[in-house]
């Protein structure tokens, strides 16, 4: 049996000292590997491999000789290099199990410039060309001339901007590489007004196919009360407390319905 | 006698979930702190203070309960809480020496938006004014009407833009606090071509009234093989190779000052 897991935040660099980072600790995906190693050694079975992905600032904690003898470590940063790496970790072997608990940034670095030279440029622009249009403004918006060269100081005394390009969307490359996948998303919502917290999570499962979703707010995301809805196609099927039980819940769930 | 020390990156928040940090793992500022504690031991004093001011990712180590009598943990977050730290401490304790190690960051988050919308933005404004001027379309792209809300869900299918304000300078307010305190900053180039690191590490001084600057390009940080140039009022004093020896270099210099 191979199990794929993603931990951590990808991290995006901006300029090799700077860099974008979605907050998360890894704890959960920890937790995920911690079940599966649990629920493996209750049920006597050694005939598996986790593929445990992770970004750079997750946590690991020490494994056991066994333990570790069954997890590979894939080191990723930036939700490229996440993606190729699913990529081909899926051309290679038939993962049944992948828990995506990685926080994926949605945008990458594209470039950087003052906010006045930016706006010089506009300027310029509309000044020479009196019939400018929005698609002109939005390629200037996009790639201006006047950005920051890659190795340029950048002036600490002036306002500035950056573009981000869109990444590719990793959670929906997983059921594209193999349907029997079975595939857990996570969810996480700023807020749970309007019942938001279920609408997003079955939004997440029909885009990318999930057959399973964990579902929380950014409000309840400590340790030990870390809560959130765990759903199965769609439907509630358990309300864990804690990242320990939020792990089991999800590892005990994706065990019943592929082993 | 009071030291103070920054250490680590600072972290900016974007929307509470993504971030932008400084890369900076805090390890040369644990080692000037570990060199304080040496320099201390070997001369037998005790009536001393560091107040160590840290980033949330920079590495912190164990400290036997003598050394941990003699250090004060101050953490900060963004830049601002830095300042606001550095500014309030110094209203309080006479700093003999500032090791000022941290990276902190030049720009705090001010708005994302679509840059469709804000494409269209600039575009109404110009069919509605003829004369646009180029202070109107900086304040535009400064602060958008069309603006994400810090509540909404922000589409991952559209490229970004990002806004960014100036962040108040932190090695400036230390003379500014206190003329007599020995001041140590730390300058990270990108390339040292033309004798860039000096020029950099010289211009770093008279701007803010350095007494040393230690001086180092970002091909050359690592634990064992980190070096660069130890300067004293613009003079090279010693060119130091590995963490261990460059904190030791500064400390130092800077007792050799002050004592």
């Amino acid at each position: 049996m191979h199990i794929a897991i993603t931990a951590g935040g990808t991290e995006e660099s901006i300029d090799g000292v700077r860099k974008i980072t979605n907050m998360s600790s890894g704890s959960l995906g920890w937790h995920c590997l911690d079940a599966v190693l649990s629920f493996m050694r209750k049920h006597n079975r050694s005939n598996f491999v986790v593929h445990y992905i992770k970004a750079p600032k997750a946590v690991t904690k020490k494994l056991s000789a066994k333990d570790a003898h069954c997890v590979s470590f894939v080191n990723v940063t930036n939700t490229q290099s996440v993606y190729d790496c699913i990529d081909s970790l899926m051309d290679k072997v038939k993962i049944d199990l992948f828990i995506h608990a990685m926080a994926i940034s949605d945008f990458s670095y594209s470039y950087s410039a003052s906010i006045s030279a930016l706006a010089e440029e506009l300027y310029q622009s509309l000044i020479t060309d009196k019939k400018v249009s929005k698609q002109k403004i939005e390629a200037i918006l996009t790639n201006p001339i006047h950005k920051h060269d890659a190795d340029e100081k950048i002036s600490s005394s002036e306002k500035i901007i950056m573009g981000f390009e869109t990444t590719p969307k990793v959670i929906a490359l997983i059921k594209k590489k193999n349907r029997e996948t079975f595939l857990v998303g996570f969810k996480l919502v700023k807020n749970n007004h309007d019942n938001n917290l279920i609408k997003q999570a079955e939004k997440l499962r029909m885009t990318n196919d999930c057959d399973a979703v964990f579902a929380n707010e950014a409000s309840q995301l400590s340790e030990e009360g870390h809560a959130g809805l765990l759903l199965y196609k769609g439907e509630i099927v358990a309300r864990p407390v804690g990242k320990k039980q939020i792990a089991e819940a999800i590892v005990n769930l994706a065990m019943k319905h592929i082993s």
